[in-house]
């Protein structure tokens, strides 16, 4: 049975109150849920900011957690409203690439960020959100996540199973986040979020890059940073280090390397080895 | 017997912590409640704008649910602190046209959106909060959303009944809605609300509307649109469509039409039917 | 036994997940807490803000209430992660000024709002919180709110001793917070906050002007008041009044003090006595 945390994450904003109109309807299914806000800050529409925020924040949240996620400028059109079963938790969105960061990399090579129809994985189950007996009626044509997804997402706490809640399907839109690899001493990552400190986040895991600290080069948005940094308070000017997300971050102590460096999700960052003074050549 | 859920809206923002200040109270008297945010960020002072998301918003919670809503300039004057019961819900707040969207529709023509003195309904019942027992002491003279208002919704949860807390109460302040009507082809609507997205939210009920889709005509802010869409992915450039609270809204694909209009609450919405070129002529 | 209400105030804004994360967490550990925001939007590394904050909104809240503050520039380094137990409360925070406000006033003269490491008093008891067994791993040198101080808080509000998270503390930074006192007709006060509403917010206690309140004259800013309001709405222009944390406040009846002055935190407000035409000669 799923959990009793519903996590919310929509481009809804904190100064109107429709994210409580969803509290709303949730409470009123099953006063018994702990509501959790992701964040309501999404910039207006952009999925793929939204799809990065969920995608590096359910795996903090307990197994059979629900999280609702609403950004959905499709809303009222045929595009699918989905139910995601992954990593043991359940997600609820529309099917517009919202889902991106929850499925394994794919390896393939495709442009950057964006969206394609994607074949589920056979370890995950998807259906589309059909049965009209667990939504809010009426339903209004612009807010699904009040009318569909929050009762859904209720109901599913309530215990209700995934299957009737809709039809299996096989196939959803996902943003293609590519995967970085080295090519010799090169590594050509991607920015993929900046956050409220300017922090500018990469694509380029941690796992990639162990062992050769000393020795990176990082360019991003025209400026160069030689080496990784330990914390942010180490860094001088521009800093490269691993960042929260496990994933290779620049910042800039006391500033906004965001702002500064002028980066946005989707720019380059490339990482390169240098020699060292001391290296053997073999 | 209330129910557990408290929703609280405030002008406080995000940014200090007056808002937790007041659940800090409420857990204080009642660690049982369910605290929901509807929204910290009404514009300082804004009491129409406050009244709007209050009386937009309950409608989706439990019957039983307490709202507390301050936002309140004349804190610590004679205004009264209020208890309403309607709708199955209990609304506390300052007296100052609040909780205007909770009363019927005045068909009476007054002038719109000012605040006058009006006689509760007979179904209605009021009550000022004049029973200092159920205050936090010492109450301060500019906070008693804290001192007077948290805690009497903390006693409500607990089951101190309404009568309890003060005196009865006949007439409040309320903002005079409007109610737009039909007359011949055209209905004088007016602006009542602009969300993040830029959405205008008109008072123009969609029954006023109904079956007269293909036929409208909206003016607002010297832009015209003709026709009603059903999504906001169907819009090209301003649309007319039924937002999600059952009103007519004025929407910008991709863009903010509130602030490409120039829109603001009051400003006049003026739908006419044309005729089609199909229409009979009887 | 520490109750089950845990506050979160951090510098994470409300438009990155990282407070969710947080929350994820002290979900995973303990269904049963009940989560409150104190506020996420303290300045970015703003300490000093953080700490009013922390400070003045802490007596509101149940006694056991567990208090997360995570305002934390020098994460990763060796600075100190702190639980501070006060007050019949727990607090856990970065040991870099943040529990300023939690220690009892500090007379002797110091340079205003400068840190300095400072004994603790012998009814408060800290601890550096060092036992990795109630860490989440692997530990984010760059995110102790999520690894280090969130499930700290988790496993206290399970029932974990505080002695058992760590070492025995002595000493903490303070930042030192100024106690004004008059000096014959004269009062050396600061300002300690600034609100949304623009009220500027002084370290200058009710009870310092208690029964001289029309005899006071509040420099500010280049700005002299005359007396103090009572009210918000008594005040014409810029007044001076007892705000809700029960210091001296200015502010500006529909405007906003704060930009009108130029109010910044560490700012002088002087308050003199002038001689009221009443007065005795004694």
């Amino acid at each position: 049975m799923p959990g009793r945390v519903v996590t919310l994450l929509t481009d809804f904003g904190n100064s109107d109150a429709y994210p409580a109109q969803m509290k709303g309807v949730i409470l009123g299914l099953n006063p018994g849920v702990t509501l959790v806000d992701l964040t309501h800050e999404v910039p207006p529409q952009d999925v793929l900011a939204g799809a990065f925020l969920l995608g590096s924040s359910w795996p903090y949240f307990p197994e059979g957690t629900t999280h609702v996620a609403v950004v959905d400028p499709g809303v009222g059109t045929d595009r699918k409203a989905l139910l995601l079963l992954a990593h043991g938790h359940t997600f609820l969105a529309p099917d517009n690439g919202l889902l991106s960061y929850l499925l394994p990399a794919e390896k393939r090579p495709r442009t950057p960020f964006q969206v394609y129809p994607r074949p589920l994985p056979q370890d995950l189950q998807a259906y589309a959100i059909t049965n009209a007996r667990y939504w809010r009626h009426p339903v209004s044509a612009t807010f699904h996540g009040r009318d569909v997804f929050a009762p859904a997402a209720a109901h599913l706490s309530l215990g209700v199973a995934a299957q009737e809640l809709g039809e299996p399907v096989e196939t959803i839109l996902c943003f293609h986040i590519p995967v970085p690899q080295w090519r010799g001493r090169e590594l050509l990552g991607h920015v993929i979020h900046t956050d409220r400190f300017g922090n500018v986040v990469t694509n380029v895991g941690a796992d990639l890059l162990a062992g050769k600290e000393a020795r990176l080069v990082v360019e991003i948005a025209g400026a160069t940073i030689r080496g990784l940094s330990d914390t942010y308070a180490a860094a001088e000017g521009l800093a490269a280090l691993i960042g929260s997300h496990g994933y290779l971050e620049v910042a800039a102590r006391n500033g906004n390397a965001a702002r500064e460096l002028g980066a946005t999700v989707g720019q380059r960052a490339t990482v390169r080895l240098c020699e060292l003074p001391g290296d053997r050549r073999s």
